[in-house]
């Protein structure tokens, strides 16, 4: 059946992203989950730790960094040929406003999968009593490397 | 004398900068400190935690652009008025080579300081065995806020 | 009448924009002109020229930046106070494929107005017998400047 | 003799960079032209035009731009292997003031050169009076093409 065949596939994709991002030990030290994987997009939610503030009170750019850029490199991960994994080129960010909310959630996208760069984008939300705030929007470059290069 | 007076200014300028450090809990969890404050530069020194690498046992990129973007915005703040913090407007980051060695060390410069936007530069490195290797290269843009804003 | 009153709000929002573009006489010189102005988002087209090609036959990257860059500004533009004018501070292009076609078409939109600085992205496509293919996409910031600086 | 082989190397390399270089029509509509090619940097010179102004008489960012993307690219070129062509993967611009004087000076540099990618970065200075003024930066990446691609 189409939609079992369909649910299989997500659940592969699923567990490629998920078996790289729970090697990665800063994602677990900023409270940062994997929350949803589709083709081309990918979801991440953050908590907000008194040990990741900056001198504010309010989460460090890094962590609205770090979940961005991590929900972008996925997202490209998810058009990647198998035996790969994806390293960041560069990344730009622009702050929007201070994050500061009940959690963080960034949305990443792939808007151009080349064979050897893949563009992409994402969102850093800050979300209180269900209500979302734009933190940061980010821009990018990922690349493909092939798993044996390790 | 003289050189008591810049003695001063540059202790003054120090604490300036590491009392609003030392606020940033995301730097202690890092591993990261302040080694080196000068008017418009100033340098962050991280080691290799396990609690902060990605998925194949190096720093993460969030890691490279948390003290570059905090060495680039501390270079910022030696030349803003008192009374002011920094914030980090936007930035980009381009990936060099893989973050490994005996610790990162990160040196931030201002290109230019305007009155309401400061353009910098940073640079960071690996040390391995007191040899250095390129990491990560950040350009962007910081703005002075007053500090009774927050 | 609402609807007039609409209208005539497109009409001098139009009005503001197109007297800043038609001052820029690079629009001119690489065959640019305004296409759509609401609030928010502006868009710009422009001709494949000779006289703006690179080395391989397609349009420069920069006519791509020259447009996209137009683009988010004039969009940054629609939300300032009247008596302002808009300046690019800094902008960030990813180019996806070469600008080839027909025509290109630049779109910009404001992702956050704020009083000193405004967050902007673009979309340049290229045109080819009605398709579109992504030529770049670009983030930036745009500062608001009084007539009266200049 | 050794100064002899490093003469004509450079003039090799000279001969490379403006072969291409004179290809790029956009380049002599901006007025632009070739005033020195090193191993890893490349200094681009540029007139100011009526024809490359904006709204306020100043050259428009994309005049920036556009000689800071050469002068980087073509840093990268001198370090391309033969057979190759270099493509603008992505770029970042700081503009720091308006661009006026006697004419623009563009100087790009490799910051490190791989093999799929050269990383790099470029300084656009207005000079008048024999004086120069910090007019933009630029941090990029760029890409070796096979001339064959084209």
């Amino acid at each position: 059946m189409m939609e079992n065949k369909d649910t299989s596939a997500s659940r592969l994709m699923f567990q490629r992203v998920s078996e790289s991002f729970d090697k990665q030990a800063l994602m677990k030290t900023i409270g940062a989950s994997l929350v949803d994987v589709r083709e081309g997009s990918v979801s991440i939610r953050c908590m907000f730790l008194d040990e990741t503030k900056q001198q504010h009170g309010f989460a460090h750019a890094a962590v609205a960094f770090a979940i961005g850029d991590s929900a972008a490199g996925y997202s490209a991960l998810t058009m990647m040929e198998p035996g790969h994994e994806v390293l960041t080129s560069e990344m730009k960010i622009n702050l929007l406003s201070p994050a500061i909310g009940d959690y963080l959630m960034a949305t990443g996208e792939v808007v151009k999968a080349g064979r050897k760069l893949i563009i992409v984008r994402a969102t850093v939300v800050a979300v209180t009593d269900g209500q979302e705030k734009d933190v940061a929007i980010l821009q990018g470059t990922m690349v493909p490397v092939a798993i044996t290069s390790f």
